[in-house]
């Protein structure tokens, strides 16, 4: 069986052919490289399940094979569980050069005054899968924790220089990438994914 | 009978009085200027209402005379619920220099993608009198309306320039300050204190 990995990114396919192959799912994974005609798909829903869906219907229509998306995001208590579904562009025109050192400064200074008792986050995936007859799977995945007012670690991207997941002492960053999949809020989703397509097949 | 308003800026003054004189409470406004010594407080609340009560009761316990303090915002449906108390500071360090400006682009890079129908928000100022003797009372005014993708007019401050109110098709900024004082959400919770104040007195 094939499968579609709806990115551009072909760093992430590894991972997602690991996790199928753990779950018994034997597929040779592709990415939108194989599809250069695929559209770009704007992730204007207000939701991550909304947005992993809007991508993984439009892939699947354009390349009549099953299609597998995600959306991920951070979810802060104190900003309303913001920047959500915006988390890659929460600085708007002011990250411009530095999108990911400008997102993360933003939230730093938005929770300035913020005690440690209220720094509550969670980092949040949705998966979808979209067969070409229509059918539709979810799964979410969720990492709790709580955020730093300074960065540490070197790894991964994003939020994590600042967020420790509940149990933890290091932060994301601070793991390696093997680490953070086994616990990470992606990891989780596609997992998920993975047990519901091998029980569908 | 004099009363403190917990606030630097005499402009704010005869709105008070106004409302207070129509609420047909006698009083003489003091503002902070009268008073070199008070402390300054910072708003570490994370609801309006919390930050009204700190500045309130801070200042009244100073003065030893009925205080009363007020913090407003703007909350963003899609922003679940923020800028919120963060309303004057949303844009952290890169507000420096012209914060207000600052702020309202943010915003609008951030409902960038946001269709009309999911661009609902209102102006909320909660206000809060507490008297030496410890009584405490919290009114909150509330203007419903929905965000513009441009500015439009020249009044106001803040999100003025984007705010439509229900039922009006000009913004706040395009409103006359007598007009805006009529309806906003300050002008509401003022006017819904000094009916409280009046019925104790």
């Amino acid at each position: 069986m094939r499968i579609v990995l709806a990115t551009r990114n072909a760093k992430k396919v590894p991972e997602l052919r690991a996790i199928l192959a753990d779950a018994g799912v034997s597929a040779e994974v592709l990415t939108l490289g194989a599809f250069p005609d695929a559209p770009e798909v704007p992730e204007t829903e207000p939701s991550f399940v909304g947005n992993a869906l809007l991508k993984a219907r439009a892939i699947a229509a354009h390349t009549q094979l099953p299609a597998v998306a995600d959306d991920s995001g951070l979810s802060v208590d104190e900003l309303g569980g913001m920047p959500g579904v915006l988390s890659a562009r929460w600085a708007g025109r002011f990250g411009e050069g530095d999108q990911d050192r400008a997102n993360l400064d933003l939230v730093l200074d938005q929770l300035a005054d913020t005690p440690a008792e209220r720094r509550g986050a969670r980092f949040v995936c949705a998966a979808a899968l979209v067969l070409p007859d229509g059918t539709e799977v979810v799964a979410e995945g969720v990492l709790e924790g709580r955020l730093l007012r300074e960065r540490r670690g070197e790894n991964g991207f994003g939020y994590d220089p600042v967020f420790v997941p509940e149990g933890e002492t290091r932060t994301t960053a601070e793991m390696s990438p093997e680490e953070k999949n086994a616990v990470s809020h992606r990891g989780i989703a596609f997992r998920t994914l993975a047990k519901e397509l091998a029980e569908m097949l």
